[in-house]
């Protein structure tokens, strides 16, 4: 089940595991705090889009009771080792991978077909950087195959009214994540800013938006990976499920 | 110069005094906040709108070299309040209070007049809450007189390109206020929010955006005002001149 450059790490979560590539693309704290983010609210049906080892639907099988969990990658070897992690985890019944693009996405589950949406897309603009040489691991951090805006519209079709969309970005795409989410009906509901450490710039931004949602944005307290001292944060280590 | 109903408090900084009303709207951490959040990019003629007993322009004239501080408050009492304070700051060379709607501020004083503009806005929707029974105090808090589309559109015809304006608002209305920027083309680019003390929510967000700036938002460290032993935190002493 495991090729040879790949390694299968542990989660540290519910005996789950995960496929990850020897020296690819790797799952960062973004992703476990995504899933974490996002648990709260009960679903019926969750899409994690952009999922590429699909940690993120892994995590959050793990995490609340959701039934169906869906998981889209456009890149095919990818999608290849979110399934076979799947299959690993004997999740097949509540995870379903897919390989496609996402501008498809309604085609491929149709209008109004999920209660929440998760999504870690790639952060960087298309012109905003050099491209890593690695293809993979460049349409991983670069809007190359998806822009912001396409994964906005894109959940505003996918969405039942009253559905909702987690995202985790950088803080300087604040001002586009908002006005796109308002853009598209996605009123902005939730923000969970996170730095470093205290007296650092936040680096990550949460945000969870509803659709067709009141309002009134609620702007949560900060959270800080590692305490002054620079060990974990008691609430990293609850996240990371050590405390 | 001081009326029966009127105090005359000491600011604390540089010898300067502003009258206020002994039991009326007074000015609170979110003004001082301002001022300094406003004062490191220079400028040569500043507005602060809605500026109410003149606080945000008198603190400014002691913390920058700005030659030209104009104030406008639509409240004739209370301009004539912020008036009297600069007379007796000896600031009349400086600031210049004029009373008027910020509606008429292009008319007042003329498009692409300021190159950087101050506005501490009533922060409640005119129909979120039951109004105060005092007339003025429910003019500075609750959006009767403007809105705060009309405060940013304002802010748009009185600035010159790469002008700034910079706010003080509550964080439930971020998304408010980086979509109305952004409508009226005054760019987001610096925020720091403010919370009372670490682990809780913040309660004021500080946001400046220019005028046809570039995009990319800068989120600034959190700022506590209260440590964790329920002390002015360090960062609280230095804005109020403390340390």
């Amino acid at each position: 089940m495991l090729h040879d450059d790949e390694q299968l790490d542990d989660l540290q979560l519910n005996g789950l595991f995960l496929i990850q590539k020897k020296h690819g693309f790797r799952f960062g704290v973004d992703a476990v705090l995504l899933s974490d983010f996002a648990k709260d609210s009960p679903s019926r049906r969750t899409l994690d889009m952009c999922t590429g080892t699909g940690i993120v639907a892994i995590l959050l099988s793990a995490k609340t009771s959701t039934p169906d969990i869906c998981a889209l990658e456009i890149q095919p070897g990818i999608a290849d080792m979110a399934r076979r992690s799947v299959e690993y985890n004997s999740l097949s019944e509540r995870v379903h991978v897919t390989e496609g693009d996402l501008k498809d996405a309604v085609k491929i589950y149709g209008k109004g077909s999920f209660d929440k949406i998760t999504c870690n897309p790639p952060y960087m603009k298309n012109n905003s950087a050099i491209k890593n040489e690695s293809d993979s691991i460049a349409v991983s951090r670069h809007e190359l195959l998806c822009t912001l805006e396409d994964v906005i519209r894109v959940s505003s079709e996918l969405l039942i009214p009253k559905g909702r969309l987690c995202m985790v970005h950088r803080p300087s795409r604040l001002a586009d994540i908002l006005c796109l989410m308002r853009k598209y009906k996605i009123e902005p509901k939730r923000l969970r800013l996170v730095a470093p450490r205290p007296g650092k710039e936040p680096n990550l931004a949460l945000i969870e938006g509803m659709y067709y949602g009141g309002e009134e944005l609620r702007v949560m307290s900060q959270l800080y990976i590692f305490d002054e001292n620079g060990n974990y944060s008691e609430e990293t280590d609850r996240i990371y499920g050590r405390r």
